[in-house]
């Protein structure tokens, strides 16, 4: 080995952040590579309420690859992961670290071990696109260990391989993934089409839908939509691009109007094509309809859109408030649709709980009280649907990846390597 | 008048079914003459059990046109009555009747009132498509009345202008509606490919499904689609045109493979459009999807398919399966996911009830016995649904309409003209 003793560990720890897409990426021309059929476009999310953090270590000392899912030894055997690592690895250079007496030649990089912790500060079953976070930082973390000199974009045709939508968390604020038209998709990865400060005034809401459904998964889901569906061409080629254009264009302007009918559209079309499958995928439920219904209901009474709605692959509804005051009416309209089960109003919504006081949310009595809002005409009509949701996050759009230096961040023991 | 008394009725009492689209009808390209952007494909019901009586009666003593449905008089001053009552009139041939001492001109008819008492055999609000048997019956009782020449294919396009998929209730078995070419809709028009016992194997099944939701129209539902979805247009001109000429084949062959999946993908891609519209439509709820999943999973675990399923506007599955015996497995399947709320299961299985009774099916006890579809692997995950489902209907293919001599059968008084 490169360094004189075989005792040290070299450490890296990052944090990189979800994203949801507002046009949305459904279909790949390349299953092994994970190239897509179009263009989308991503918010990337706050990290302070929805990251993961990712600790990677190397050592002489390691015998095998091993990787730690919230705490959890997981098997890194799959292709994605194996992908990731050796696309990482060929692009490895030389690393010394005098004062620990540590040097890592290039050729050494094919022949040392790495041990990979990873935590996701969410629920990782809520479907809230947690490899997507997870495969940005594996790609970001090995990255900075590995001493990488590409940039973000090319760091995220690294991640793409291991999730197509990760690709985007290596950027925050506004970002686009371009679909690419190399057979080999290294024209396949994300741009940053504007940081987070550029459109500030979003608020981001979500509601954790809860489920008896088993979902599809999105990757064999993808698969049977490219197989199946007869809409999802004439979507990809001839309706993505042009929408592309004009969602660039309307966060470019932080037209909010435009933005909104766009992110709604494109995120019905892409259920649209599911339902289109066969056998067909029902990711939204009657719950995710409702929110649909009163969103399109409240956008309809005002003079403008006052929140847009997008589902992933899941009944979850991301909803993007235009402005905060837009979000302290959507939650009071959000509770007084679906009130907690219980008391315990402080794990109903969490993340970014100031939005919920600025609505004058303090307690269960305050979500008791809230009157119908205002665009029910027929109170009669207007039903509650308590224990619908689990719970709600109150986000914004956020930063992209970071490292952390603070050793008591890492996830691993910086002598053993292993998980603290 | 042309008759010397002023106190003769003279009266038709028809029966028309309904039916049900397996190629949909969505999107008009003419909103008042109701022509529509594709062709569609239909499977008339079996009147025993889906249907609609009309009696039509004309007499000098009218004073107005007047209608009751189902025993209660309405309105007939909208656009679409109109429209049928004028189409029928200007075609009304003369009739002489010398027992009774009737004698009208063809040119008296114009002059005179007539009465209409309509009544369904099935609850209107089922979401059942009652106007199409309604205004099929309509058209079809007011034409044999007034002496009409024109065949069923001509009087479907006046049914037609009272509701787009009435015309295709003007014959029995398996109905084409061409969306024609002349902007005065004269060959936009219903044409039978099939009788009913061209293929009798069929058995349908209805699940009535329970709803809290209030659904969009179809007639304001397919309005906004055709402004809003995309993919509507695509579907009209590129997808359906071929579906059509499958599905002509399908029908010709008796090919239920086939049938099947052209009758589930087609309906499945006209929710698709309904969820691709602004806002998004949804027809089909949590209840409809399971029950798609049923259907899905079953004919997976078999060899060839055994059930298609087919929605309207509206959360009710049309079920049909391939022959008597898959009908048993059916209701066997749907019986076991959603056992009725009370112990009445005499009202819960209505229509064509031997078909329960081959299932095993006799009382609630028989419902508590139905062990898991062998399909399902993991019992923990099969759930029940009780009270999901309201009825369920039990049919077939049927004939298109009759006349009733009977005069027993007549809704209105032969001498008074008034509902009985």
């Amino acid at each position: 080995m490169a360094s004189e003793s075989q005792n040290w560990v070299l450490m890296v720890t990052a944090q990189t952040p979800t994203n949801i897409a507002v046009i949305k990426y459904w279909g790949k021309r390349d299953e092994t590579l994970i190239l897509p059929v179009n263009d989308s476009i991503s918010v990337t999310l706050d990290p302070a309420h929805l990251c993961t953090t990712t600790t990677v270590a190397v050592s002489p000392a390691f015998q095998q690859d091993r990787m730690w899912l919230n705490g959890k030894e997981i098997s890194l055997s799959g292709g994605r992961f194996q992908n990731c690592l050796r696309e990482i690895r060929t692009r490895a250079c030389a690393v010394e670290d005098k004062k620990k007496g540590i040097k890592i030649t290039r050729e050494n990089w094919s022949k040392l071990h790495v041990h990979i912790a990873s935590y996701n500060n969410f629920p990782t079953a809520a479907g809230l696109a947690s490899s997507a976070a997870g495969f940005a930082c594996l790609a970001y973390s090995l990255g900075k260990l590995m001493n990488v000199k590409e940039d973000e974009s090319q760091l995220s045709a690294i991640a793409r391989q291991g999730s197509g939508s990760a690709c985007r968390s290596l950027f925050g604020g506004f970002v686009k993934w371009i679909m690419g038209k190399e057979d080999n998709g290294s024209d396949s990865l994300a741009v940053q089409l504007a940081d987070e400060k550029h459109w500030d005034d979003l608020v981001i809401v979500i509601a954790v839908v809860s489920s008896r459904q088993k979902e599809t998964s999105s990757t064999s889901g993808m698969r049977e939509s490219v197989e199946t569906s007869l809409l999802l061409k004439h979507r990809a080629k001839e309706i993505v691009p042009k929408r592309i254009l004009q969602m660039e264009e309307a966060i470019k302007n932080r037209d909010f109007a435009s933005f909104s009918q766009l992110t709604c559209a494109d995120s019905n079309q892409f259920h649209a094509v599911c339902l289109d499958t066969s056998p067909p995928i029902f990711y939204m439920n009657d719950t995710s309809h409702r929110i649909i219904s009163i969103a399109e209901k409240w956008n309809r009474s005002e003079e403008a859109p006052q929140v847009a709605y997008t589902f992933d692959a899941g009944p979850n509804a991301v909803l993007i408030a235009r402005d905060r005051k837009a979000a302290t009416l959507l939650v009071q309209r959000l509770l007084y649709y679906f009130p907690p089960n219980s008391d315990d109003l402080d794990s109903y919504i969490i993340g970014d709980k100031s939005i919920a006081k600025d609505a004058g949310i303090n307690g269960i009595r305050d979500v008791e009280a809230l009157p119908p809002p205002p665009e029910i005409k027929d109170n009669i009509l207007s039903q509650k649907y308590k224990g619908e949701v689990s719970y709600f996050i109150c986000t914004r759009p956020g930063r992209g990846p970071v490292l952390l230096s603070d050793n008591s961040q890492a996830l691993l023991n910086d002598e053993t390597g292993l998980p603290k």
